[in-house]
């Protein structure tokens, strides 16, 4: 590809849509042209990219004429009808959803742990999903010094990972709570404001939910270990943005708390933040806007007496490299 | 001691004292006469018990004359200073702080696990930490049917849990970002609106902090096991009250869900919420105002493949189960 590039998003008027034109403006992306696609009913919006306005337009499977990478963020079914469309057209995709992740031939990259899986396109990249994104960054470079057996992983999930609607419910019954109004429930199965409740996706047979599994499968995929045991507890908590998780892992061989400070602070996408004086560690609030995942909370885990187990607590914004970031940062290895 | 008793409340305008008064007249404890203690600043304040006003005294060392049980709930230094003076002019201390606790040949209860230590007291019998005792009523008839050898937990725990100012905290800041007006800190040491922080108690020499070594003392003293492995992992988030716990059992032999189901759906102080069709699990909003403790989310941990481990999601009133409840309950087996 040429040093600029013809961009498509798929999905401009989402949460993760409008986190790309942010990102991709920050990160000073070589835009030739750029085209925002979304559904009929939005087509017409204006949206605006560097301070000029673009009109989104309908998604076609003709829209991709000419377009060099394309990144859709609309929803796995739309990925389905329209990125083989856009792959014909000769874009590469790169796709948020999780139509593709778990597709042999097609790779799911987090560039800090398999960069090299980006090449290997057949027209088509995945992004892994959110949580599964923030609990590799940190992971990986342990694991690859001390492989990593298990990990079980409790999630804190923001609400905007739902979507922009998710955010906007969030807010909604916030005002309703303060002034004293009924509290109306609109797409969330449960109240937000003021509680919490199990990630909202389908149970599969072996009683984890569809973004539990994701956690699992993709964890395998992309640090390439079919081996690795994971299991986790994916909840949904009153939090605007970023995702918290709460992570215990176990190692082939002992492990240090400094042996994790060392190489964490060396690590990519990896901010620690583990004042134990100040009580300062991780927290959606400070994770909000950056691209890097915050690490704290690093512990021995008492709970085994050989050693081999460690404990953090991360934060990381799930829309920009839970989504928008990551697959900015593929993208940027393609050109 | 006679059929009514003469009883004393010390704290008796926190969150927890309240919540006292709230329980002793849902279960009809049989009172004779009520004493309402705090702090100087709040003698005078007027409070209602059954409809019946009663003026809150300043506590002193000789206010303790003619109680028979005296519930504590005023901070550990306040128990340390006059739980001994309350003893002396014979009351039996129903203490809720952490003053006691992990002290030898006092008791420490939750009645549905070890009632039998109550009669064991010398005058002071110990209320664990909220998070311990809401941990504690599910895990405990699974460690009866097979011996749990490690608990991997973390919490989600609400605001009310610091004390009612804590619930103020909330409320100012929900108030503040809703008017789009500054978010103002005042005691909790981070913003808890739209945010969520590691239990502010302070981190000891192992990193883990005290609410979570207290989880894990505590639970081995309730159960009489010391070898039970526990590490946890506390998180205080912006939810009003109850709180939530995702817990991983390590059993000594095979458990399967239909096991755990069975023992659980007969164990004293345990609800179980757990539909999977209708995405249906504990939440803070339902186990509020309730005295069981909410278990779902029921499954074969798949991070092991000895069939040894088991997850669960729970929720439960720190201000009922987690304290005044469990409390009450300790006093009902007293007289």
């Amino acid at each position: 590809m040429s040093a600029a590039v013809n961009v498509a998003i798929v999905g401009a008027t989402g949460a993760v849509g409008q986190e790309f034109l942010t990102v991709l403006a920050e990160r000073d992306f070589p835009i030739r042209s750029l085209k925002l696609l979304a559904s009929a009913r939005s087509a017409g919006k204006r949206v605006e990219y560097r301070g000029q306005p673009y009109v989104v337009e309908e998604l076609t499977r003709d829209s991709f004429e000419g377009v060099q990478i394309a990144f859709f963020s609309a929803g796995g079914g739309i990925s389905k009808e329209f990125a083989p469309a856009a792959v014909a057209s000769k874009a590469v995709v790169v796709d948020n959803t999780s139509a593709f992740r778990m597709k042999e031939g097609i790779p799911l990259v987090v560039p800090e742990v398999n960069a090299e899986q980006i090449q290997r396109h057949n027209g088509l990249i995945a992004n892994p999903n959110c949580s599964t994104i923030i609990m590799n960054v940190p992971v990986w470079p342990l694991h690859r010094a001390n492989r990593v057996k298990r990990i079980i992983v409790s999630t804190y999930q923001a609400v905007s990972g739902a979507g922009a609607w998710g955010l906007h419910e969030l807010e909604a019954q916030q005002r309703a709570y303060v002034s004293g109004e009924p509290i109306a429930k609109e797409k969330f199965p449960h109240q937000i404001v003021n509680n919490l409740f199990s990630h909202n996706t389908k149970i599969a047979e072996n009683g984890y939910n569809e973004e539990e599994n994701k956690m699992v499968q993709e964890t395998r995929k992309i640090f390439g270990d079919p081996r690795i045991m994971v299991a986790a507890t994916c909840v949904r908590v009153p939090v605007p943005r970023a995702h918290s998780e709460s992570i215990n892992l176990e190692f082939e061989r002992p492990m240090s708390v400094e042996q994790v400070r060392a190489i964490l602070s060396n690590a990519p996408g990896v901010k620690i933040v583990d004042d134990r004086d100040a009580n300062h560690f991780p927290m959606p609030l400070e994770a909000s806007g950056q691209d890097d995942v915050l690490v704290g909370r690093i512990r021995q885990d008492i709970s085994r007496d050989d050693g081999r187990g460690i404990e953090l607590f991360v934060s990381g914004d799930q829309l920009r490299k839970g989504a928008a970031t990551n697959a900015v940062q593929i993208a940027e290895r393609l050109i």
